[in-house]
Formats: C-alpha cells, sequence, structure tokens
C-alpha cells in the first residue's frame, strides 16, 4: 500500500460527503472498514450505499473486526491505550497484505473522538509500513447538531466546549456552550433545570430525532425516549449541545 | 422569497463542498453574499468559482456591503449587536425584493464565529419577512486545520476548547486543547514557551501557510509570518490549535 486517505465521511447524513471525500474514494482501490456490532453493522451498510453512490470502479471491502474491549476499566486511559494497540496489530496486518491506495472512511469528522488517526500514527511508527497518508475532513456531528436546530454554538465572542458526558459528570457544566459526546449514561441529569438542551440522536440517519428545550421541561423526555431508542435499534448515537442560559 | 438556505461551504478548499450543499445551491434562485473590502472580494471570487462550477441554470448575486464597525468599542458585545441590526436592515431590504429560493454561502459552518444566523434570527423576528430556512453544516476550519497537520484535537477523552484571541489574553490557556480563532494579535505570545502550537493561515487556498512546533521555536517565526502576510495579501484568515504539552 503506497497510500493511505483517513477521510471524514459527515454525521450519517450521506450528502454530507464533501466533493473531496469522493475525490478521495475513487482513489482508493482498497477500503479498510474498522468495527463490529448492530451498531457497526448499519453504519458499514451505510457506507457501502455511499461507495455504490460514489464510487467507479471496482474495488475492495476489508472489515477488522475491533478486539474486545474493556468498558468497565480501573484506569480509563490505560485501557485505551491497550485498545488502541490491538486494533493497530490489525489494521497493520491488513496493511500488510493491501496495494495500492487504501483508505479508512471515518464517521463525522477524524479530528474528533475517533481513534483513527491514533492507531494510524501506532502503526507508521513501529515502521514495518511505510506509506503517505492524507487526511480528508468531514462534517462534524458538532455541524450537524447545530444545523439540525438552527443554531449557532456559542454566544457572541463566546467559546465552544466539546466534552463528554464522563468529563461533564466529573467536572460540570463550566461554559456556557458545552456540546457534550460519548455520554452512554444522561450526565445532563445532574444539571440546573434551567439549563437549555438540544439533543439529537441519529443525526441525518432516517431514525433522526432532536428533542430541545430547559432540562426541567425535557430532560425527563430525553432519558425515556434515548433508553426506548436505544431498546429498539440495539445501539444509539447521540450528541448535545447545553446552554447555561436558555436562548430567548 | 418562500426559502432560504444559509450553506456551509466548508474553510476554503473549493473541494469542501458537499452534495448536500450543491444540492441547495441548485435550488436556489438567487444568493446574498454580505461583507465588503479586499478579505470579502478574494472570497466573493471563489464563491463565483464554485456558483460557476457546480450551479445549473441562471441565478442572481446580491451584495450586501457590511455597515462600518467600530472596531475598538467600548463595550464589545454592544458593538456587535447594534452592527449585527444594521446588517439584518441590509439584509431585510434584500428579502423583500427577492422571491424564489434564497441562499447564504458561508465560509466554514454557520454555527461557529459566524453571525449569519444570528442576523436572519433578527430578520425573521421582526415579522416582514416570512420564509421557510434550512441549515447545511459545512467543513470547519478547525476540522480543515486538524486535517492539515494530522492530528486528532485532544488526547484520549478529554476535551476541545474553541475560542477567541480575546478570551484566550484574558483567561489563558486553561484546557489542554485549544483551539484559537478571530484573533488579530497572536495571543499565544504571552503563553508557556513549552506549549505547542499548530498554526494555519488562508486554509486550503492557494496561500495555505502552515507551522507547527514549540512556541519556544516557532512562535516569533509565526508572529513575523502572519505580519508579512497581511501585509502582503491585505487580509489574513487564520486559526490555530494549542496543546499544553507537546505531542511525542
Amino acid at each position: 500500500m503506497r497510500k493511505l486517505y483517513v477521510i471524514g465521511i459527515g454525521a450519517g447524513n450521506p450528502d454530507h460527503l464533501t466533493l473531496q471525500a469522493v475525490k478521495a474514494m475513487n482513489e482508493a482501490d482498497v477500503f479498510f472498514v474498522l468495527g463490529k456490532g448492530k451498531r457497526t453493522s448499519e453504519l458499514t451498510d451505510l457506507r457501502r450505499t455511499m461507495l455504490h453512490a460514489h464510487k467507479a470502479g471496482p474495488y475492495r471491502l476489508v472489515e477488522i473486526p475491533d478486539p474486545p474491549r474493556d468498558r468497565a476499566p480501573s484506569h480509563y486511559g490505560a485501557a485505551v491505550q491497550d485498545w488502541h494497540a490491538r486494533r493497530a496489530d490489525l489494521l497493520e496486518q491488513a496493511f500488510a497484505q493491501a496495494d495500492g491506495v487504501g483508505a479508512i472512511l471515518v464517521w463525522g469528522d477524524p479530528s474528533l473522538y475517533d481513534s483513527t488517526l491514533r492507531i494510524v500514527d501506532t502503526v507508521l511508527a513501529r515502521g514495518g509500513q511505510r506509506f503517505d497518508y492524507t487526511v480528508v475532513p468531514g462534517v462534524t456531528s458538532v455541524s450537524a447538531l447545530a444545523a439540525a436546530t438552527r443554531t449557532v454554538l456559542h454566544d457572541v465572542g463566546e467559546p465552544v466546549h466539546v466534552t463528554t458526558g464522563r468529563k461533564l459528570r466529573a467536572e460540570g457544566l463550566r461554559h456556557s456552550a458545552t456540546v457534550v459526546m460519548l455520554d452512554a449514561d444522561c450526565a445532563f441529569r445532574d444539571l440546573p433545570p434551567d439549563t437549555h438542551i438540544r439533543w439529537a440522536a441519529y443525526l441525518g440517519l432516517p431514525d433522526e430525532t432532536v428533542v430541545s428545550g430547559p432540562l426541567s421541561e425535557v430532560g425527563d423526555h430525553i432519558i425515556a425516549t434515548r433508553a426506548a431508542l436505544r431498546a429498539r435499534k440495539g445501539w444509539i448515537m447521540d450528541i448535545y449541545l447545553l446552554q447555561k442560559h436558555s436562548p430567548e
């Protein structure tokens, strides 16, 4: 393999693909798909649909199942690093068997809560595989959430804080505009009831669900909706924007 | 005008356009361009190039010059609000003269340090113009910077803080991964010298310039490069990522 593209493909809507992403897809000979499980299966089907729609000529799809992961580790950072190392082993093996141009399609954008670049860097640092690589930016789920709710993330001149459910629980709401990702446990439930939330699940997908309002009015509804959707589909991908003061 | 699209067109590279953006452009009859000056002129030319490449059929382009703005106001927030109100006046007049489907092409993504949605909301709140509107998300300059430097913004499970030069100067570097936009004065110059910076100007444009390293090694170089580029072109658009610890 002489070149690798890591391509952000946007947050669910197949039309989030950029022209640059389509061009890169059309340069690639082999696509590596990382992951497993119900969520991955549905998302892999969407990738196949995108390739079918936009990729000219033949290509190969190599699926690389995730190694098992400790979901309740005693040290979160170390567990993640170990898991990355085992994924790097598998990706390195797949690269070694490929030639031409490879591509990895990443949901959203590769720079935000995605491990692909770290894993590729790990493979490169080992020195066994050499290749050029290029990152193609994508539409983040943060931008997709803002677009779906027609909102600017922050007040005029104010910052935007993007964090995880884990951090929000540990630190509380410290910034007026806070976007929360990777929250499996509705960490917003302990926040002041006048906090305004814009929550979305399955953004851009047929099951897209959006709920907005003050936590006092919609917090419990979001918790129940999230549980029901997750039970029905077997997986959920959601994100929310918190603002300390309710917008006018 | 019965419908308005506010379309994120990505951060400089014409191929950052999404398929959704191209579709929305092709539904529109009239494009409103806000702004004036050298920067706007070059960026308007790029918009024209995008329309020429991707827009089928006839369309109108309505340029709406910005009203003058107090660049050193005693109250920043109030001055910005007043400026927004005067821009809303001009946009409302332009909407009143349009029919069919309108569109505004926004650099990057409309949710991040862009005033278009606030101005449109102001126009709608006045009640004189009624129309549907849809926001199409775009690739942010944050994602474009990360892609150009092949980096993940944050450490594993850590937050990303997106802020302005003004806020960075006032608050210092409080988060390990901080992205700074709207900084006319190199606010990074007062930070600890081992802070790692990834700085880019004119991302995605032919003049794209990227400098990365510890501030102790590249800080002065960035300050000098920025001044020289700005003097040569008459405008600059730049962004940087700060990380408290130098990456390995």
